[in-house]
């Protein structure tokens, strides 16, 4: 029994597809979505959860009106209630952006196995969330490709043999570009990713690099790892999804074609995994007409990569006003109010003025980072 | 403490620089050679063995008396003394070819884990040897690099969802040479590998693409799973060492530079991992220039995948056959009584002509193993 909050963004659909292929395996606890309430109805219809949320009542009392049998919540309280339902194992945490930190404690808190695919949640919340994961014995089971492919690499490894972490990146659409040429760049463009089809929000932190900062926070805190022990490596061709190093020199990478449902489906059905003949075709090794390519990270260009690396390092609200800034800025460009380049060169300003605080409570991250969105959109007036 | 049977060849040398370097969790039980006298007598003095085997009786009473604490045996007698010898849990056999058989045997019936790099004893009595390893329930670790990889990427998976196995391999020194190219190669020319500094005998297999066919036969035994689901793939720069592709498409490589020192260690040391930093530079994806190229194998040139994959096929004899053949050709190759391309040619004609027996004890894999090597030198003569 799986819920699903985010249900009808692009890993919540490919979620349910996975579910859809496996229905002797799993089936669907809850849904949620913010707005797609059209979408959600044929979900209702057919997964038949026991229950749903939505962001506001008024989707909310429509939705009841048409499907008596399910239970029917709304808003932030909806949330916590459906990540911690009885009837439920595991919780998929696909929210985008801090709205996920409350109902990933809550998850953990009811002992919950949680799926996760909100990374701005564990750069911002990261210790909070990881402190509450142990305390409670529950298991947090990456989503991201390239996590998911370093969960995988450590598999019947111990950890303390970990040399270092090879986190890759296609480079995004902008790899190989100046700084100069970056400050030209169009929506359209920054829209347009090379290998991977995804939301709005993360295909403009790929190009923009902050989406490889915030995995690097994430790692840190999902693996117990020093971000200086986790490298970027630029890999255009999103074959090899992430690699561990051992001690031994011996460097364990985990591949495959670009397609979010197999990490999906390996967080779901952990630690076997499903046979995926259909959807999934095998990596031809072949037709990679280049072959696979490594390039340094172009850190003059995306100076997004070292903000995350001194996020990490500076800790405390470091981390929290970095991720807090970069949303804000990601959807004011998405509203084309700034240009490309603007997001990174406001980011330096805030990490810059940033006055940060320490042991910060799950409440206190949540105040920290709306005290710094009001902030940055100040800024930008 | 380990017992290394053929401790002055390539792998015996690295497998003692290894120990050489952790003489905090590992002694030497045991050491045995066929006639690299010098070299054991050094070897004597360093690691202060229990026990010695060589060849012949002479070798072992001279040894006798330069080391009057030493227990020295020799011939196939000693060997299987110091296969199986109390004070040992450990047996790296990484003798060349069928005499390694018995060893090996008696190393699973005495109860001891192998570390095992002596492919054509699988080769020829995979059936014996594995069911003599279950029953025994001994571990098999193995040391071939690929199969080192295969082992690696396995843990931490269930073997029912094994979807391929794919076999990397160099592609030697003829890679890209045309069938009748390859009929003015010459014996220094095979010699020269582009990637691994190795034995004679495996040089000449890897030039052939027999070491490969081997290869295949002996994955299919190690991780007992048909040949037609072990795929050969061509990866000049020899990084990927080989890879796993499960039933979700998720493909688990394991990749590093090329130094037999790791999966020595790795056997060593399963299932943790030895800090190497010493001896082993970290992989540096960056000095890859033309990146990871993979391509299929050539088999219009190279016959000897296809005979490797029909002898498996066909079982019983046949793979006896096939390796007995091919140890006797390389010999008479690295003596310039034949040319390369007579190497395949010849065994193209064994296979055909063999008349296969089934379900052979290990003596009679021994007996029929001694009939076709006397049948290809008469053929030969």
């Amino acid at each position: 029994m799986i819920s699903i909050l985010g249900s009808t963004g692009s890993i919540g659909t490919q979620a349910l597809d996975v579910i859809r292929g496996n229905r002797d395996k799993f089936s669907v606890a809850a849904l949620s979505c913010a707005s797609s309430i059209e979408l959600l109805c044929s979900q209702i219809e057919e997964f038949k959860p026991q229950a749903v949320c939505v962001a506001k009542q008024e989707d909310a009392l429509q939705i009841q009106r048409k499907y008596g049998n399910t239970e029917v919540y709304y808003g932030r309280d909806g949330l916590l209630e459906i990540a911690s339902m009885e009837d439920c194992d595991m919780v998929l945490n696909s929210l985008m952006g801090m709205k996920g930190l409350e109902p990933t404690i809550a998850a953990a808190e009811a002992g919950k196995n949680i799926a996760f695919a909100n990374k701005e949640t564990l750069v911002a919340g990261g210790e909070q969330v990881m402190r509450s994961v142990k305390k409670n014995g529950v298991r947090m089971l990456p989503v991201d490709s390239e996590h998911s492919a370093i969960f995988q690499c450590l598999e019947g490894n111990s950890r303390s043999s970990v040399r270092r972490i090879i986190l890759t990146a296609s480079g995004g659409p902008f790899r190989g570009y100046s700084l100069q040429e970056l400050e030209n760049v169009t929506l359209a463009q920054a829209l347009r990713h090379p290998n991977w089809s995804m939301g709005k929000k993360i295909t403009i932190d790929s190009a923009s690099m902050v989406n490889k900062g915030l995995e690097i926070i994430e790692a840190r805190w999902l693996f117990d790892i020093p971000a200086e022990d986790i490298q970027v490596v630029v890999h255009p061709q999103s074959v090899l999804h992430s690699a561990v190093e051992y001690a031994d020199g011996s460097v364990i990478g985990q591949m495959g074609n670009p397609d979010m449902r197999v990490p999906i489906a390996y967080a779901f059905s952990y630690p076997e995994r499903l046979e995926m003949l259909d959807s999934q075709e095998s990596l031809d090794f072949f037709s990679l007409k280049e072959g696979m390519t490594f390039y340094p990270a172009d850190r003059q260009t995306f100076k997004t990569i070292d903000l995350a690396y001194d996020a990490c390092r500076m800790g405390g609200s470091y981390p929290v006003a970095l991720n807090g800034a970069n949303e804000v800025l990601v959807d004011m460009f998405l509203h084309e109010k700034i240009r490309f380049i603007d997001i990174q060169n406001n980011l330096m300003k805030v990490m810059e003025n940033h006055r940060p605080k320490y042991n910060l409570s799950i409440g206190e991250v949540l105040e920290e980072d709306m005290k710094i969105r009001e902030e940055v959109r100040k800024m930008m007036l």
